[in-house]
């Protein structure tokens, strides 16, 4: 008689992607050119400090490293945020195996089974595969695509507090709808987390794609919260390193740094050569990241502008990160993209996005809207809307 | 008002080592070279190839990989695997980061909150953390040094099973014990498991390092089980490469790899550059194993013959593995250990060794055993227990 695998595993939902993913390599085979809209996997060179960092490599072993990261790693990173404009200090850096483990231990050492986050959504499908592992609740505030995702009034947040909740969760930059919370929107934010006794987990990890003259504000900026605040953040997107694993949790709570250090310490640790290579990164020269936002930012002018104009479409112009969410002239996204791989092709073409379903915890919100990555060149976003603007004329008619 | 703290993360424990390690630290502050039996960490030289690997990556940007790990990778470890006897498919490998992450989705995966695996004690420490990740009890059953850790009959692990078991988690060759179970104990327990539905979770990290005559049993060869089995692996041990994260967790039934997957998707994916070493290591001519396999051997010889030459101690002959639990001539060890970091010199040495009460979740057990891993060469191990002699001598006195 075989085991019975977990309830938990089970009840965990297979991402809309994943479930299109299988069909999009079907049409591959079939010859057919596939525009990649569906995930962040940016197409921009990694820095070539990292590289040389692998290759001057001088060890004997490759051995562990510390749990909470390497020392002269973790002092580089605050150095980051110091030039970020934000107190951190080394010892209050924990490095984890990419954004990804900085969530899950932000929620193992801060939720207990049963307890409430309340998350704005559309909001990043992994946080509730995240909440699922604790045994944790999102409990979500919708924002729409007609208010351009901002926030609804901080009082929707508290109508939804109870005994349970134990913290709130934003992603800002936001993905997958690219909008940026004001200043006063944050504030107000933190003084529920404060008067609550919430925390307040902000993942920041697009912090260096802001395309609105606002200054950025990160919640390790932010009074009152200052013992609230936990900042998820990872080097993946920042310097174009993804496949590195390397993020960072950031708390000034002594307690929770204490109580996240011992999953770090479950672990062992982080992957070494990753933080070898962030290491190197973080002394990119400035000149990188200014060509990477220029050519983001062109890109996100680029894609707006041009998916405006195909009959029915609808985004708002994203304040940052590298997504936007736009709506269709369809009833069902999700079929509409499954049909796109396995029955369109336009000159040879079809096109991959992501339907937003996988964004909302309620499935009837957003079912006539995609996610769009602008993770490649101008040429490319072209051709795919070219395609995505072919697609939606014959489905229609 | 701040956050609380998660319960779950409250209640686990801290290492006893963890706990240990400032004092280690503290020592050296003050000159004292600390011979360090206390982890697993080698000092064997990685494998050339693993280096030669890195220097020659010749991509242009680090991406993610597959969340299942590199194809490449995954045909690799099952050719090795083939090596080893088993037949086990690329697709039935699925990469994780370090053993670590093999045994907590093995648990996500399969285990429920409130749910009971039944673990032989000692143990390695983190499985009690990992199941606390999950929510899940481990139920131990005891093994002794006077028997020299053998099991204890299967009807032990009968009398514990509940509605809430679903399944038994081993480690062979042990960590810490060094034991290797025969193939009778091994064919005993997949029939409980497998008469019970079961898994039998088997964490074979150390399969390189037998000693004895008889030939590694894995799991992975039972009739029975071949559904129930769950085989956590790593490279970190084989290949002298414990930072660069790369384990596995290899099962034959589709239903606990989708569930598994499901945990790996969340985390995006395993390290990309540990991939690529891991891939390269795999390689590592034989010579390279022999040497490796013949220096653990000798120092295994000579560590045991001179531990029990010591009045007092007592070490069984560890069958696999590069670890040995030993009864030192104290009450407490915990504190004798605490005491030779702190208060205790000799020659400007003192010794750090693991106290074994990590290692049994019964803390009454085991109050006069340590841990001593052999990872150094045998005139660091002669010097180190000329140091613990003289360390009990003064001690006792």
């Amino acid at each position: 008689m075989k085991g019975k695998v977990s309830q938990r595993g089970l009840e965990m939902p297979a991402s809309p992607i994943r479930r299109l993913a299988g069909a999009a390599r079907a049409a591959e085979r079939r010859g057919i050119t596939v525009y990649k809209l569906n995930i962040g996997q940016p197409d921009v060179p990694t820095p070539p400090q990292a590289f040389e960092a692998l290759r001057d490599i001088d060890r004997k072993v490759l051995e562990y490293s510390p749990s909470e990261g390497l020392e002269s790693l973790r002092v580089k990173l605050a150095e980051y945020y110091g030039r970020c404009g934000l107190d951190i200090r080394p010892d209050e850096i924990i490095v984890t195996a990419g954004g990804s483990e900085a969530v899950l231990f932000a929620f193992m050492a801060c939720l207990d089974p049963g307890d409430e986050i309340i998350v704005p959504e559309p909001a990043y499908a992994n946080y509730m595969a995240f909440a699922i592992s604790a045994g944790a609740h999102i409990v979500p505030v919708t924002t729409t695509i007609e208010t351009g995702f901002r926030l609804p009034d901080v009082s929707e947040f508290e109508r939804l507090i109870t005994p349970r909740t134990k913290g709130i969760l934003i992603c800002n930059p936001n993905n997958p709808t690219g909008y940026i919370y004001t200043r006063a929107e944050l504030e107000a934010i933190a003084d529920v987390a404060a008067r609550h006794g919430l925390f307040l987990f902000s993942d920041e990890v697009y912090r260096e794609f802001c395309y609105s003259d606002e200054p950025f504000v990160s919640v390790m900026s932010l009074d009152g919260v200052r013992e609230n605040a936990v900042l998820i953040d990872s080097v993946s997107k920042r310097y174009n390193e993804c496949g590195i694993r390397i993020g960072a949790l950031v708390s000034r709570d002594p307690e929770v740094r204490a109580n996240v250090m011992k999953f770090c310490q479950a672990r062992l640790s982080p992957p070494l050569l990753g933080q070898i290579v962030a290491e190197a990164s973080v002394d990119t020269p400035e000149e990188y990241m200014r060509n990477v936002y220029g050519e983001y930012l062109a890109r996100r002018d680029f894609l707006i502008e041009r998916l405006n104009r195909i009959p029915g479409c609808h985004s708002p112009m994203p304040m940052g990160a590298f997504y936007t969410i736009a709506s269709l002239p369809v009833d069902d996204a999700d079929e509409f993209c499954r049909w796109c791989l396995e029955e369109f092709s336009y000159r040879g073409a079809t096109v991959f996005m992501a339907p937003a379903s996988g964004f909302y915890s309620d499935r009837r919100l957003g079912r006539n809207q995609v996610r769009i990555a602008y993770v490649h060149e101008i040429p490319y976003l072209a051709a795919a809307l070219d395609t995505l603007e072919a697609a939606l004329h014959e489905y229609g008619s």
